[in-house]
């Protein structure tokens, strides 16, 4: 695809974290070329190199963007994007993706405010793209013919959704209780303060367990013409915040309803494969899941950076007294967790013609 | 007690990471007086002060204690000490102590080499002193008369066992699920390397799930003359190492035989008392468990020191959608959960007249 | 002294992290008894429990002090209070301290707005009790009769300050070139958020080199009924920011007059002593300055604490090819940096009768 | 250059950590191929995935060079490799690099024992590649045809030297304060325990100041047949320890021959070039020296991986009140400061027709 043909993109919420990912995410996409920055009106009116002050990536602002001027999340400023990245605070992301949808525009979307509308899917590309299959009865319920919008999960639900996609597949899923070890790039800039993380732990993140027992329900679950379904099984979470830059770190417990052994489970998690692979998309991982043999892995600074940051790595299958299965996995929260995994689930709608 | 009065005790292990917590903790206790110190080959021979190359507290060796001369560990450099203290490897531990025992002197050991023989107890102060009990059935047994064994269990099960007690005490306990986050001085020096852990997180601790699944149930259970029989419930464990200096918290999932409220869980948490505080013991804390309501509450930086390090910290009690309730927990591994434990026991063992 | 006779005392900023820790040191004084606590009109009205939501040092709120009701800074809430800290940020403290001062209230206050008036001391107290002395001129400029104020230094030009007196004393100073690595609680709270900081460092701190170059020279200079004089001698300074919750570590390299041994140094820094401590005042150290001769020393984990954080540690003082030696100095930054130093300021006021 | 034609290389001291980055930048170079992989005793005999258990990159061991059987460091097990790389632990690369040397092969080590030998050049390969052309006089010197050693400098010592260069170039260099701010990858495995850097600095690196001292001036020096002459100015060294994995940082004094303006020196910095661009190599990065203009730069996390880590960053530019400028400095410690370094002088090495 030449530059001239690739499909016009905006960013919403350029600024923050997500947003600065999905810059650096989409600076050099073959699919889809950056023409547009939304951010609030502090930023609006000036450069990107300018209103990203708080720019916070291991790369520096790509030099075709930095000269971009941001304008404020109004559709009229993103004229001739096919769709756009929302990377929005929660405050405000539901009034301005609604406004964007409604103008036509395609929201890919990491805000979790329209994640339980009727006809709104949930989706983890490399878990179920198929939900994407559900736009046309969204557009139809919305009397739209362009404009629709796909969220993605939360970071420590999509790391979680991979390998439970798995193992539900293969042996059927009862319950799972999880505790999280979660990274600080998850709480947006400027975030968790210093003092809280330093030689400490906080077992605590609003909101964040709620989600994380809920969200994957939606997710693995199937939907048809009226919305979707939740898969019946049960999630318990416990959340917490460690001094990790990012990747998400998550011990599982899991009852199935299958008896496979410990060698079948890993089997299984080795030869997962999903559509966005048998696609080809630019985003696709080589694996969905990595299987690390070693005892003491996954770990956040090794085993973030796997396929990109679009590969979960799972260790340590091993028995559990109490339900079936221990496991310890890890994914990238910005990256498959937040900006990558937006970014994919448009690619999958490219490919499946919805753009 | 003036000086003379005191028990006079050595240490053995005295350079080590718990080694040096003991030291730090008799330098001015009002019962024990310290006298003798043994580590290995290398340091004996020299003054402490010399030989503690490493040492890592966060005050400077007591002045009284830097001028003693290092021994092997070996029962006649003892002479005179009616107990010591171990804080030696395991790779060392089984056999130097049981020489000192059969020398006629108490052994309050950190190591986990005699937690499971048959007549030594594992004790928790704050949780099951009374298994102190079975020391003339130990003495016995071997045919000593003042020499005997304490074992302290490991560091992450001791703050585990003392909420656990209260809701068996007035639930009953059927199972629980754990997942830890522990510090790094709970590896000893040089103990964890620091490439590790910056910017990361461990999810294994070698031999560290085996003993958090067994040692409660020894903690919990009870005995008779014919040994210990294990208290009948199920852990299961995850532990992790992260970057904390001191602290280690702890994500339970527990499920009850009863059904209590969440707020008799906290009351019965808030009401907990041992007897080492009814003893009035040196060490014993004013509270073995303080309850803070803060959502973001147990964290190891502001939580460790509660109670001199012999409080464990207990939150976030709130319903589990898979067991009966959700918790966390922290305790200070080097005081309570090592050094702080096995110094309190030998005050229970004092008490109880047992030496 | 009995809690009747108690100086009457109050802190403004109270729910700062300077304001906590003058809330945490005052909590026992044998000399103060803290009364009344300010902050601003979103804290105003509610119990202190319920205002310092941000409360983070290692011991919990005072249960005397959490029940006293925070006011608006504003002199008729400080009702029979003889003096006030303050900890209040630098953009609203001037005109606070301002009215206080006028209201007849002796300020010690911890912001940087008054530090360069014409009467107003900067004192380390440690180090120039003496410009105390100026109050009464002070008093007659302003036409008050009670009221005044003294500031104490920034936090790293605190620590500097007491080996460059020692130095400057011994051996006549010239020249001082130094570097900070300074802890993240100097930046109050939030302060420098966390995805800044793990696995970091930034080599930036607005405003502090320029007091770092300055403040020293009016500390250690002279004063008479006009006003102060610098101390002649350069100051050069790199200041950066490290993952350290509390302790400023400084590398030095200092230029002298006289030209001693490397053991004259030391001898010099060891043997130091202030007026704080011939008075006996209550927060007065055992030692001014602590010389810790291992080669890696000091560091900030295990030394910031010592003399209760109101001592500084000096290492490695070794020849500079440059300018005459080569020292690593450590203080803790909110204790005599900060909240610690105007205490012990307002301990030497009354020990010399101003109060 | 197909596979078959490429330059066959070894690895000495292939499991530490200097050995692991060379296996990394070894996996895909266009002109060498990796083919031996020598490490001690207890490795040699197993596939390097099995001896490399201390594994710590962020990428896996390359497939293709896991498999290679790991050798004892002798040149008979290194047939037909031109030359090694040397990440060997200076207790023992003396000894084992002079062998291979007299066996034939070029020698690029990065250990220290050679690094003042008569011949031996000490080459930072952006800076010093001219050093390069003393290797006939060390070959004839040394009686061999083929075989030679080339060292780099020490990794604080490396990323100094670029903008010393520079600075001596443009406007003579007369003398470098100099503070470091160390990644603790520097100390190798297991390095720098956990329990001394979390929460902490060291302000102490063994031996570290005195090879910052020396090191640049031969590095900036010149050579005839007779061997090297150090460039005639002083350096002033403070090296600490942080928090840090990756990335040395660098505070910097210095004091100039000529007087240029703030900018003049920003100037100097950005146009910098070295011979390693201009030729070409594999390695060499599109920058030698980045300046980065905000006043918070270089700072680790963001800046260590600029040029793939063989750009050094330089900011802060600015007068300095004792000598004439003060700037800071990050370069990558294991890259262009060790393995990398090594590499790009192998490269200039071919390039040069010495292989």
């Amino acid at each position: 695809m030449t530059e001239g043909q690739k499909i016009k993109v905006g960013v919403l919420g350029a600024t923050g974290m997500v947003g600065q990912r999905f810059v650096q995410l989409l600076a050099d996409h073959p699919w889809f070329e950056l023409t547009a920055l939304g951010a609030s009106e502090r930023s609006a009116g000036k450069p990107y190199v300018k209103a990203a002050v708080n720019w916070r990536q291991t790369s520096e602002i790509p030099s075709n963007i930095g000269s971009i001027m941001v304008s404020p999340c109004e559709p009229q400023h993103f004229d001739g994007c096919r769709l756009v990245f929302s990377g929005l605070d929660s405050s405000v992301a539901g009034e301005v993706e609604t406004a964007f949808c409604k103008a036509g525009m395609a929201v890919f979307s990491n805000s979790r405010n329209h994640r339980y509308d009727q006809y709104v899917p949930l989706v983890v590309p490399t878990v179920n793209d198929d939900h994407l299959d559900i736009i046309p009865a969204q557009q139809k319920a919305n009397g739209l013919t362009t404009g629709f919008i796909v969220t993605n999960a939360n970071c420590s639900s999509t790391g979680l959704t991979v390998p439970l996609k798995v193992l539900d597949d293969a042996f059927g899923l009862e319950a799972c209780m999880v505790t999280t070890m979660q990274a600080i790039s998850g709480a947006g800039f400027p975030g968790v303060p210093s003092i809280d993380i330093i030689d400490n732990v906080v077992p605590y993140i609003s909101g964040e367990e709620e989600k994380l027992e809920i969200e994957p329900k939606k997710i693995l679950g199937s939907f048809d013409q009226n919305g979707f379904t939740d898969k019946d099984f049960k999630i318990s979470a416990h959340c917490n915040r460690v001094a990790v830059s990012d990747g998400h770190l998550e011990c599982l417990s899991v009852k199935l309803k299958g008896s496979p052994t410990t060698e079948e489970v890993i089997t299984a998690m080795e030869s997962y494969t999903c559509e966005a692979q048998r696609m080809g998309l630019p985003s696709a991982p080589k694996q969905c899941i990595v299987y690390n043999e070693k005892p003491d892995r996954p770990q956040p600074r090794l085993d973030r950076d796997a396929g990109k940051g679009y590969t979960v790595t799972v260790g340590r299958v091993r028995p559990c007294s109490l339900f079936d299965f221990k496991l310890t996995i890890l994914s990238h929260n910005t990256i498959l967790g937040a900006a990558g995994g937006a970014l994919m689930n448009a690619e999958l709608a490219k490919y499946k013609g919805l753009l």
